[in-house]
């Protein structure tokens, strides 16, 4: 049991740490030189080119900020992280951004009237009821426990405060979801109004073609769809299997960046030719010219892969059973994707496509009948994954118990007894100790989604979310409850009755309060505050920028603007929301911590998402049913909890009562559900025909077919000279041509990019690791033509823009 | 404890009393008089008309049967019913009918084999083992638990050969499973390409129309789907809420009942014309002349009903927020039945519509909002229902144990000790009063799923069959168990964790087996063979022979089929194959009581199907998923249950071996699910293109609209006259000709029905109470020109029902 001082000691160290971090920040950002890593997506959206204020200063200037004067308001970027509007940060970064900063303001939406409530109402009813009640006599009293339920007596009717309370913030708590959901729904399907014409609002995915006999795939796709979608179908492309291709441009670039490295290092050292031996890693073997080394290595595998390109385009079995099928309207599409296609329900399966450059390749080439096996080998690890990572999570929590770890280690007492030590060890470790062990998790999980076969990376994002929370939910949340009370195991839990588990966790519940508070700290205080100092994006772009950069070109390669890593912060986030609900009226003096987390992420990733996040695809807030619906699990889990907890507080005549509100809430749930998740799953057909009638009725199904012939290409095939390009495209003109009806009106200007026959500008091919698209793509702007309610002003990024300018 | 004697008893008694009901059965179907209770189906379906040989026969020879020869050949209709081809049975009866067959099949499958097994291996196993071990010495032993896996010894090897065997068996029903869905899926598909056009093929139900000031709902209707689906729109049919009319309609009926029912009286005995009081029920009050009395009402009614009908024809407000929405081509109706409509996922909800027969109009009315509140409270009614019905049964089965009613009650002794006595309260009681228990149920259940707001009458019967088996699992299956050992209450089980719950009822397992033969016996045997005797519709049309019947054709209206009733029928059998697989381990001896129960019920149904009952709609087998995925649960809850026992047989490390199981047998119900079930609830475009482009082009729009203007009209305003009729069809196409474009081309011949001018034959609209049309429909007929593997051939009913004729 921490006590108060304990928790003073950490919050002392925790609200250092972040201040330290925020003040180096300060100091980093106005550095010319970090301009590419504090403010990347300035570089991306074109506001800014080379360093600022580059021209016309000295050397010194170019790197170091010499204006003292700067240097002094050092946490101004707070107020200017606050000044975009919402409809701007659409435009800017995108939706998904956007929703991702509602979860914030849902947060504090939420949690500033709970807390005012149950601060002023809960602590005096806990506080005035006298003495401390408690089951074991062997545990340490902390004052915090004298501001908790722990201090009511048993069997007080002063239970009843706290379960109209809790009523009246599962009330507020609903209405606030409602509200929000209802909003968010209505920002996506503005923002899918508002979007110009995208390959992906014509095209749908459609998998596991059958193979036919004395058919190509191509056949199959065209004959199906003339014959079942004869008004509207257009046209179709095949998929690729280019992933043995894919890792010999991986392997080739590679390559390339050593190149590059022994170059740069001999041109700054002409005297001396870098070298290298061949074997294993360069650790043994002859010694060689590197630059010859390399230069050799890269002929050899362009050779390969020029064999191997020419393999997958001529050879019918690279051809999977995956195709994009494009139709003539949005209104075909939709139709298409929302309908069974075949007799077998297992055969023509249709779905929308992904955005192109939210595409997952590589599991596209995944025979369809090993996704189901795929899928229970992998729900079967994730629940030995989370059950079975306890035992050392439980390990590292017996060192925040000390007494404990005294009475196993008694040699240790001298260390452990020196005050600051234990304070520190108290405080700190145990939430540092979490933080690592999960750090190495969402690598793991996400590779573990990738196995499960899903074709998007949104997708894939929000799986391993789902598998983090679950971990998250039983780790750290019910994990720290109950290893850290009684160390029991996962069996002897299950050997107690289904109306004893809320019980036993209840019990500990307001005993952890402490615990969690640290966590908050360590987690949600300073691991925020780090996040904004981009430790390691700035250390790998100096890095690079000292070996790799020649040009601006290079430079602007170095830079990693990064994106939110849904996969993790949405779990995380869900894990306050648990604390927050739960704790609200059991030990409501943890609140406030909550609170400022929310604040303070709030403007931190208000802040990274305006200067510094690229997101690499577009979902437009297809996360958000997984937000609110983790919200209503969390309200229930707090709802149980209250009902065990009270169960040992003798206060049974109450739990009837209790028992109604999972009732309502799950009822809640269900209608939410129904009203709002269409939104995000399908796509209406009122909407796609409205769409489909504003469009200008000039843009022929010609212009339509020439923009979408390319849109759905593995993008490594984009890397091909012009040359090449054209070859696959006349190949694949050539296939289409076999089939008779629409095939005869071919695209025109074989040798220019499709894309200049559209209105929208060619996207960048010219990089070839570019796997996703470049981002802020013009095709994303906000529409102002689209009724909405939005007061949507004409963009005044330059003034904007103009504040770090002004930085010298 | 029953004892083998008591098997014996009971045995007996049921064997006999089913030996009477056939004996009855075989005797009474022979009589003329009986024909239209026991061949009702071959009247409907027009193969025999009026009595069989009444020509040419005296008085008597009309109602009794004199040809002595045939009363030996008592058990005759069990060939006879085997002759039909199931072809034939779907093209006589009906698929729903063919499948519910098919569901007997399934279980002969499955229990042949696993009968013999079970027999031949575990019965070997169990009795060699040895002395029969007892967790409690004061529960008496029987002779069938010898044979049962409680007489072997805890901790022996032997117990792997029950596991063993138990993979077996569900790797056998799994493999049945399989193929059985495979088979009915393609039936269904088969039979659905096989139809001739039928309306609902057309027609997509629309609910919660939104109401748009200053516009009709059928103008709304007319402008979205003439906006959204402008190719595919044909037309759409107003619902107006005629329940008051209904009602009027049915009290009508009532009283022209009493009318006919004295003018016979009064033709009868001309002397004396009967009289009754005005008062309530006829009990007091002036004296009257029935005739003239009830000719008064009738005339005040039908003028407070042609009101009513004004009415609901002129006033708006009875038009409601749903539509019956017509479209030109079966491809238009299956897109629109599986794509969301409107932004708002909560308007324009469109389904498939059901049959026009199948159509429940009353709850068409009920406003949408509330149905979410309805499933709630259904839901909660159910469990509460479920769970606090336990009480009476408990007491019941309390019954079963005299030992402990000796106890109870001493008084009692000298009765219960009568050798007789005894035997018949221990075999034949227990059985007997749950299912006097379970006779009210069902109407208590479809009442239920009626408020829920189900608008088909088979979805209706799909939901009362699931809250029935929910009923029967808990109450029969599980509160025999555990009431029946230890009266305990649902509390207290409550209060048991996870794993103990499994091994509680695993133990007591083996000691309920002889009330389960008992309750076969009953239930299975005896209770079928009293649904062939059809005791009740004999009563009922002889009394309606005897007080109402003037005419022929009031002799055909007196005659009540009845339909297999699903919402009971599927339940119960649905415990049979839960008996089956959890006892064939457990005490393999009550196997083949089951597989007589299969045959039996077979056989019986078989001929029911085929000479008596006649389906009042045609769902096309759709309650098939729920058969499969119940059966599965029945393989799940006899795996968990021999974990439980072996649990307290402390073979515990076996228990793993048995865990992997219900794993495979979930990830086989998830894969057939994933494979079968869109089959049942998705109509695939494929078909939907490859029929229409089947079907005759010649056929015009126009043909298609008279076809399918009145196809949805609430089946009481086909009970107006002719001149009324043509009044509802004016005032539509009124309305209709507000909406331009479409409706310029009026369908013709307004004074004839409409459904002429199509090649189907007009459906029977003369008799006012036929909510539903008349059976065997030609647009039924079996399609040859359809490519199956059915060996088709012309239909030879005449020959078959040469049979029946053959008797005098």
């Amino acid at each position: 049991m921490a006590t108060l001082e304990d928790i003073g000691v950490s919050a002392a160290i925790n609200i250092l740490s972040a201040f330290a971090f925020l003040l180096a920040f300060a100091f980093l950002r106005i550095q010319p030189i970090n301009d590419r890593v504090y403010f990347p997506k300035w570089y991306l959206a074109g506001a800014r080119t080379g360093s600022p204020g580059s021209a016309g200063r000295g050397v010194i200037g170019k790197f170091v900020n010499l204006n003292f004067a700067t240097y002094f308001t050092f946490l101004n970027w707070m107020p200017q992280a606050l000044k975009m509007s919402e409809a701007e940060i659409i435009n800017h970064a995108g939706l998904d951004s956007a929703a991702f900063l509602r979860i914030y303001i849902l947060g504090l939406n939420i949690f500033v009237p709970v807390t005012l409530l149950a601060l002023l109402i809960l602590i005096p009813v806990n506080v005035s009821s006298g003495t401390l009640f408690f089951l074991r006599k062997d545990l340490v009293v902390s004052d915090i426990d004298k501001l908790s339920i722990s201090n009511v007596r048993p069997k007080s009717n002063r239970f009843f405060v706290h379960i109209g309370l809790l009523y009246a913030i599962t009330f507020w708590t609903c209405c606030m979801l409602y509200k929000e959901y209802s909003y968010v729904a209505s920002m996506r399907l503005r923002f899918l109004a508002s979007q110009q014409r995208r390959a992906e609002q014509f095209t749908v995915v459609v998998r596991n073609v059958p193979r036919a006999s004395g058919k190509s795939t191509s056949d199959s796709v065209d004959h199906f769809f003339q014959k079942n979608h004869p008004d509207t179908y257009l046209c179709h492309q095949a998929v690729y299997n280019a992933n043995k291709f894919a890792k010999l441009v991986r392997k080739r670039d590679r390559l390339q960046n050593w190149l590059d490295y022994n170059q740069l290092k001999y041109e700054r050292n002409p005297e001396k030719r870098p070298t290298r031996k061949t074997g294993f890693l360069g650790l043994w073997g002859k010694q060689v010219d590197s630059i010859e080394y390399y230069k050799h290595q890269i002929n050899v595998l362009e050779k390969r892969m020029a064999l191997e390109r020419q393999k997958i385009l001529k050879d019918s079995k690279s051809i999977l059973p995956v195709a994009f099928v494009s139709f003539k309207s949005r209104w075909g599409a939709a139709v298409c994707a929302q309908t069974q296609q075949s007799r077998n329900p297992t055969l023509w399966l249709t779905n929308w496509a992904p955005e192109p450059r939210d595409i997952y390749w590589r599991n596209l080439a995944i025979p369809f009948v090993s996704l189901t096996i795929r899928k229970l080998i992998i729900s079967v690890s994730v629940f030995a994954l989370v059950f079975f990572y306890m035992i050392p999570i439980a390990f590292v929590q017996s060192l925040a118990n000390l007494e404990g770890l005294e009475r196993v280690a008694p040699f240790l007492r001298p260390v452990i007894e020196l005050h600051i030590i234990k304070s520190f060890l108290q405080g700190f470790l145990p939430g540092l100790a979490l933080k690592v062990f999960l750090y190495i998790l969402p690598a793991i999980l996400m590779i573990m989604s990738k196995i499960e076969g899903f074709i998007s990376v949104s997708s894939l994002e929000r799986r391993s979310a789902a598998k983090y929370y679950y971990f998250i939910l039983v780790n750290v949340f019910l994990g720290s409850i109950i290893t850290g009370t009684a160390f029991q195991q996962l069996d002897s839990f299950l050997h107690q009755s289904p109306t004893e588990i809320p019980r036993t966790i209840g019990v500990s519940i307001p005993m952890k309060a402490t615990f969690f508070i640290t966590y908050i700290m360590v987690d949600g205080w300073a691991g925020v505050a780090a996040e904004i100092l981009r430790l390691k994006p700035l250390v790998i772009f100096h890095l690079k920028n000292l070996f790799l950069v020649k040009t601006e070109r290079d430079r602007a390669k170095a830079m990693d603007p990064g994106s939110v890593a849904f996969a993790e912060t949405l779990p995380s986030l869900q894990l306050y929301f648990l604390l927050g609900l739960v704790y609200a009226v059991v030990t409501p003096v943890l609140l406030p911590f909550i609170l400022v987390f929310f604040a303070f992420a709030f403007l931190v990733y208000r802040h990274q998402i305006i200067n510094v996040y690229n997101q690499r695809y577009e979902s437009a807030a297809a996360f958000w049913p997984h937000v609110h619906s983790r919200i209503i699990a969390s309200l229930l889990i707090a709802q149980l909890l209250l009902m065990g907890l009270l169960g040992t507080k003798k206060a049974a005549n109450s739990t009837p009562l209790l028992a109604i509100l999972p009732i309502l809430t799950f009822y809640f749930h269900h209608y939410c559900k129904h009203r709002f998740e269409p939104a995000f799953r399908k796509y209406p057909l009122e909407e796609a025909m409205a769409k489909d009638l504003a469009e200008t009725t000039a843009d022929s199904d010609q212009n339509l077919k020439a923009y979408l012939s390319d849109a759905f290409l593995h993008p490594i095939f984009h890397s091909f000279e012009e040359q090449e390009l054209v070859e696959v495209r006349v190949d694949k003109q050539q296939r289409q041509a076999t089939n008779a009806q629409i095939s005869e009106v071919s695209p025109p200007s074989p040798l220019q990019p499709v894309h200049q026959s559209s209105s929208s500008p060619p996207p960048q091919h010219e990089e070839h690791e570019d796997i996703y698209y470049q981002p802020s793509n013009p095709q994303y702007q906000y529409d102002p033509s689209v009724p909405s309610h939005y007061t949507y002003q004409p963009p005044h990024f330059p003034h904007y823009a103009y504040h770090y300018q002004d930085q010298p």
